[in-house]
């Protein structure tokens, strides 16, 4: 098991519908999350600088497979069609990314 | 169980110092976290930024008794004198905060 963390910025608009959406995610998009081995994640917002902070575990062999197989999932392209527009990249983020994936400093059982 | 989410600067030129400690965290702070319940924390780094993310999950029934005994501990004390100087806590925080605390708008097991 690998941990992720990860940081994007939410449009100060979009924080409602942000938080509206995620009360209550596609079943689909969950379902797609979990076959492809992501668990235990949670995402937290940080206002007023308007950052949300994702952590997930994942269970597997190889991350950007699974990544790559969750991104050619139609219903989870759909919800990042409805997602996406409410998010604002990190302006330093690695080729390719969305949310930026930060290194771990630490970590304790 | 419950999830925190976290987030505190840390100085640029204190990240290699911050890193160093946090490779090799004193026994006797981890052993205080872990008896007041505190399991699961990692910490992820964002630079340039100079952001630190720390998530954990608290397995008790009193998270501010849990975080004053942990405040109490003689070693911890000792370890936050070393480790407070690294960080810049955001501007923006709750009083009393030194990391600032960040509501979950999502959570998947």
């Amino acid at each position: 098991m690998k941990r992720y963390g990860m940081v994007i910025g939410v449009k100060p608009d979009k924080i409602d519908e942000y938080k509206r959406l995620h009360a209550a995610v596609w079943p689909d998009v969950l379902a797609t999350l979990s076959r492809n081995g992501v668990q235990n994640f949670s995402i937290f917002l940080k206002e007023p600088e308007n950052l949300l902070f994702g952590y997930f575990e994942y269970h597997g062999q190889n991350y950007s497979e699974a990544a790559q197989r969750i991104s050619e999932c139609p219903k989870t392209r759909e919800w990042l069609a409805v997602t996406d527009p409410c998010q604002e990249p990190m302006a330093h983020r690695e080729p390719g990314e969305w949310w930026a994936m930060m290194p771990s400093v630490f970590h304790m059982d």
